[in-house]
């Protein structure tokens, strides 16, 4: 299941261009193990310490919604400086957990397809 | 940056098969959104809950850290229970996370580009 | 102000007992640290350890919530299974607070004191 | 066995010195639900956010450990910033709670004590 993304060959960001106009998520996880390598941050991403910084990120996110109503929280994207701040703490949250998952060795995608394929058969649809 | 993929034309769910071998990410986010809407979840889908529902799986994810050494945690995928459990809550998170984008029609593969971008900006390779 | 029920009116530990009534938050920290050395846990108990437990237990209770109008949130403790896992939840949440507190020497009540100091000056009440 | 600095010499606040030296549990508790109704939060206060506004600000005291090593995490107070930090957000922490025990009516020494009691059940010492 798991063999992620081969680290060697890679990558001058050109992956990103020669599939098309969007980013991939495999070349995104490359760009990231490559920015920590670079950086010499590998000792402190232990999974331990990603799976805590992944859940500070997705709290900073939170922290957006926190006070606001139902409604509110739907209009959150109206205001561009807020927008880009949602848009700044889901990228800190993907990102960690990419990276969690490259540590690991768990292929997020087949990881949640499976979780789906159970969670269809757990909720089948009442008719 | 934004325009989530069109959620109309496609998707009995064969579009993963007729993909490849590899579910891709935005199949997957149809797949959520369709599991949702077939059982009217949508009502409870504001972004807020999502927000607070992501933390919620993020800490669930951690807890299986959470009294762990460091050396402990990076071997926590040989045990099969527990690796079943961390791919559990990874899929939890990610499954959260793109629905949170859906709602706010947020390209998580846009943002997170746009993040490495600034990261390297911010935090150039020291040599 | 308050009122909530009394439930503390057993108490058999001796630290209880001299003091009152009602258990004290000093006396329930010591309970916890003798808890935990009795079970020789304490190994486990690193201020990293316990601030993560601390923020896994906060998302437990928040968990209670997430899908809650906040209509319905108001309404939490009118069911006797639900007020029941609300007050375990805190009592999770105050207690690895306080476990916390314990490994790092800082007395909680006093350090919110000194917040709400801080707070009234940082937020003078306009009229 | 915590011997924590004392800080609490001082609070002029009536509700304290009728108490003790020492500021009180509750006496805390009256003085956030006053500092918030004087600025007309009440609104906000649903229970719903304080336990949204409790887990963020637990996952910011998580962040000051997050790359920390155990040793490192056990060191924390030597220096004073984050020192002052790690007080500043158990102060938040603890402030979260109360208010989200006020708005529940929930006791939460009496919620702890009933928690200790269960786990001394659940959890014997072995001998």
């Amino acid at each position: 299941m798991t063999e992620h993304p081969d680290q060697s060959e890679h990558s001058d960001q050109s992956e990103q261009s020669e599939h098309s106009e969007r980013p991939d998520l495999a070349a995104l996880q490359r760009r990231l193990a490559e920015f920590a390598a670079a950086r010499r941050w590998q000792p402190y991403h232990t999974p331990k310490n990603l799976a805590a910084a992944l859940s500070v990120e997705a709290s900073e996110l939170l922290e957006i919604f926190q006070w606001l109503t139902p409604e509110e929280s739907a209009r959150v994207m109206a205001d561009p400086r807020t927008a880009h701040r949602v848009r700044d703490e889901i990228a800190d949250v993907l990102a960690y957990l990419l990276q969690l998952c490259e540590v690991l060795g768990v292929d997020p995608l087949a990881a949640l397809e499976a979780k789906i394929d159970r969670n269809e058969q757990r909720f089948p649809i009442g008719e």
